[in-house]
C-alpha cells in the first residue's frame, strides 16, 4: 500500500469514527489529514453519507486545494482545513462536526469556561470562540476566512498549544498530530462543552477551576514530566 | 413491480426510517409520498407499530382520502397530509412526527429562531409555527384544518421555500421531494430545535445568525450555485 | 399452559420491555398483572435483576398479599399494585419506574400539566400527583398509604379514565386493562413528562393545551366515535 | 486461579462494566479491588482502552503504591484509591468516573441535596462535596490529597455509611463491598445526579424529601430490618 493510501485509510477511519462517538448526523461533518512530505491532504468527499462511505470518498488535494486523487468534489469545508495546515507544521489532522454541546456554545457566541478537570485534561483554558466574520469575508472567500479566524486564535494562544476551537455561529474544529488524536481531541471537546453547559445549568456563574487544578491537570497529561497513560 | 408497489415500499422505508433516526416511539408519527400522475398518495396505517411494519401497513388513497388499495384505516393525519400535496406540486412526500426537541418548541408555541449554521444549512430563516385553530375548525374538520394552517404558511414564505412547519401545541410536518427527502428534513430539523434549545439555555435572547451568513450557507447547499455535496 | 403460567408470562414480557424501552436501570423498577377470576396477581419479585429474568422471577400473590406461587420475595412495592387491583376491577396490569423525567416532576412535587397533543392522546388533563403522607402513614404501612393516596386521586377523578399518576418524591405509577397497556402507558408518560419540562425550559409559564384541542385529540383515540388505530 | 488471579479477573469486569453503563468515555474513570488479606489492590492501567482491555491491564500494587504484578503504570488515581483503602477497612472497591450528571454537580461545586426515594435508596443524606485543596497540597502529593479530602468526608458521615462523595471541581468516587458494589454504587448516583438536575431545572428551590420518607427508603433497602431484595 502506497503511503497515500495509507493516508486515505487512516483518514477514513477517523470519518467513520464520528458517527460511531456520536458527533455527526446525515451528511454532516468531515476529517483529514496531511502528509507532510508530499504537501497533500486527504479530506472526505462533500454531502457523503457514512454509512457506505468506502477510500473512493476520500479525496486528495494539494495545499492550493486542487484535486489530485479521487473522482468526487471534496468537503466545501477544504480551505478551512487547508488554512490550519499551511499555518502550524504541527497539526496533522483535523476534525469537523456539528456535534450538539460544542454546537450550542457556538451558537450562544460563548467560549467555553474552565469549570472542571475533564477540561483541564484537554486545555487549560477557555474554549475560545472564533471572532464575526466580515461581510466582505463571508461574501469572498467564506470558508477560506473562517481558516484565517481559526489560524488567528492559534498564533494568540502560541503555536502548539490550543487543540481546539468554536466557530461562531457554526461549531467546532478539532486538530492534533494525525486524524485519530483530532477524533480523540473532538470527543473530549464534545463532552467538556456537555458537563460545562449542565454545569451553567446548576449555577450560571460558577467558579473557573482554580489555577493550580488547571497547570495540574494538563501537565500530568500534556506536560515534559506527563505521568498520565502508558507513553513515558 | 408496478409504480404503486414501488411508492408503497418507498413509503414503507420512509415509515421504518424514523425509528432508525429516534425520531418516533410506539406507534407514533407518519411518512406519505405521492404519485403526481395518478394523483394517488401511499400512507402509513393508523396506530400501527413499527416492529413488524411490512407494505400491508401502507394504503394507498386519493387525494379526497378514499382508500384505493389496502385494507387497513390510513394514519387519522391523512387530511392533513392531502391538503400540503394539493397545495403545493413539488411536495413528493410529507414526514409527521411527535420528535422531542422540535415538540417542545411547538408546545411552547414558539418559532424556532435561526441561531446556527445547521439551521441555515435547511432554511434561511425561522422555522415558522402554525396560527391557532378556531375551535369550530377543531370541531368540524380538525385534520383537513391543520393542512390549511401549514399550506398558509407555505403560501406567507413563497412555493417551493419552506421545508417544514411546527403545529401549534402539537408538533413537526416536513415535506420534500419523495419520502426519503422529508425523513432527512426531519433529521435535521429535529437537530436544529435541539441546537436552539440549548443555546436558548446558554441565552435566552441569543443573537441569530447575521443575514450574510444565512444566505451564504443556505445557497452553499440549495441555491443555483450550489456546490455541497456530489450533484453539479 | 395453565391461565396462571400465562399470566406470568404477560407480566415477565412486560418487565422486560421495561429496561429495552430504557424506563428501569439495575433492578428498579415492576410490573404486575391480575387475573380477575382467581383474583391472583403476578408480580415482579424484589430486587432482581432484569438482565437474566426469568418467569422463576415472577411471584404469584393473592389480593392480600400471601405468596401462592413462587419461591422469591415479592416486590416491596406489591402493597401499592395490591391497593390498585381492589380499588378499580378495570384495572389488569400496573407499572412503577423511576423513569427519569417523570421522576423529575415527581421529585419537583409537580403535576404535569397539559401542554400539547402527545399529552392529551393519553390523557385530557394535567397528571397529578399524591397528596404527601403522614409520618404515621409512612411508619406502619408504608407502601399500602401510597397506593391509598393513589386510589384517592382515581376517586377523585372518576373511574376508568385517569392512566397514571407520580407518587410524590418518588416516581410514576401506570396502569391498563393489561400489563402491556400499563407498560404502553408507563411509555408514552415518561415521553409526555420529558416534552413538558423541554417545553418549560423554553417558557417556564407555558399556556396550556385549550381545550377543544384536548377533547378532540382523547376522544379520537379513546372516545366512542374513535377513530385512531385499526379498533374500530 | 489463584486469588490474586480472582481479583483481576473481578476488577477486569467491574471496568468494562462502566462504558457499558455509558459511564466512561475513552480511557477516563478507573476502578480497583483489594485482597484484604494480603494487602494488595487491582487496579486499571493508567490510560488504556475499554475497547481491547484484558487482564494484563489490570495492575497490582501494595498499599504504598509499589507495583507488584504487571507491565504497565497504574491509574494515576491510583494514591486516591489507596488512601480509600487505608481508611476504611471495609471498603472493597472503589470506582472513579467523569460521568456527566454527577461531574456537572462536582464542578458547580454543589453537594447533591436529596429530593427523592432514588437517592434515599442510595444514601439518606445528601450527596457531600469535598472541601478544596489547598495549592500545597496539589503541588505537593495531588491525587494522595484528593484521597485524604475524601477519608476526611467519610470520617464526619461515621463508617460505613457513606457510599461515594463528589470531589470538588473533577467528579464522583464511588465505593462498596466489592468492585461490582461500587459500579452499582456509579450507576445509582449518576441517575440520583441526573434526578437531581431535572428537579432543580422544575424548581431550584425544590424542596428535599421529607426524613421520613429518608429513612424509611434507606432502611427498607439497607436497615437491619431491610425487605428489599432477595437477601434476608
Amino acid at each position: 500500500m502506497s503511503d497515500l493510501d495509507e493516508l486515505r485509510e487512516q483518514v477514513l477511519a477517523a470519518n467513520l469514527a464520528l458517527p460511531a462517538h456520536g458527533l455527526v448526523k446525515l451528511t454532516w461533518g468531515n476529517v483529514s489529514g496531511i502528509d507532510r512530505e508530499r504537501e497533500l491532504v486527504a479530506i472526505k468527499a462533500s454531502g457523503v453519507s457514512y454509512d457506505a462511505m468506502s477510500a473512493e470518498d476520500i479525496v486528495v488535494v494539494d495545499l492550493d486545494g486542487n484535486v489530485v486523487v479521487g473522482e468526487r468534489r471534496p468537503s466545501t469545508d477544504t480551505p478551512t482545513h487547508l488554512a490550519l495546515y499551511r499555518a502550524s507544521g504541527e497539526i496533522g489532522g483535523v476534525v469537523h462536526t456539528h456535534s450538539s454541546w460544542a454546537t450550542a456554545w457556538a451558537q450562544a457566541q460563548r467560549e467555553i469556561p474552565i469549570l472542571g478537570t475533564t477540561h483541564a485534561d484537554l486545555y487549560a483554558d477557555p474554549i475560545p470562540l472564533t471572532r464575526a466574520l466580515t461581510d466582505a469575508e463571508i461574501g469572498e472567500d467564506y470558508e477560506g476566512a473562517t481558516g484565517v479566524a481559526l489560524v488567528e486564535l492559534i498564533a494568540e494562544r502560541g503555536a502548539g498549544e490550543l487543540p481546539c476551537a468554536l466557530v461562531r455561529g457554526h461549531g467546532p474544529f478539532c486538530w492534533g498530530r494525525d486524524p485519530a488524536a483530532a477524533v480523540e481531541t473532538a470527543v473530549t471537546l464534545e463532552e467538556v462543552a456537555r458537563l460545562a453547559l449542565l454545569t451553567t445549568v446548576l449555577d450560571p456563574s460558577a467558579t473557573p477551576l482554580p489555577s493550580a487544578m488547571r497547570e495540574k491537570h494538563f501537565q500530568r497529561k500534556h506536560g515534559p514530566e506527563a505521568y498520565y497513560g502508558q507513553h513515558s
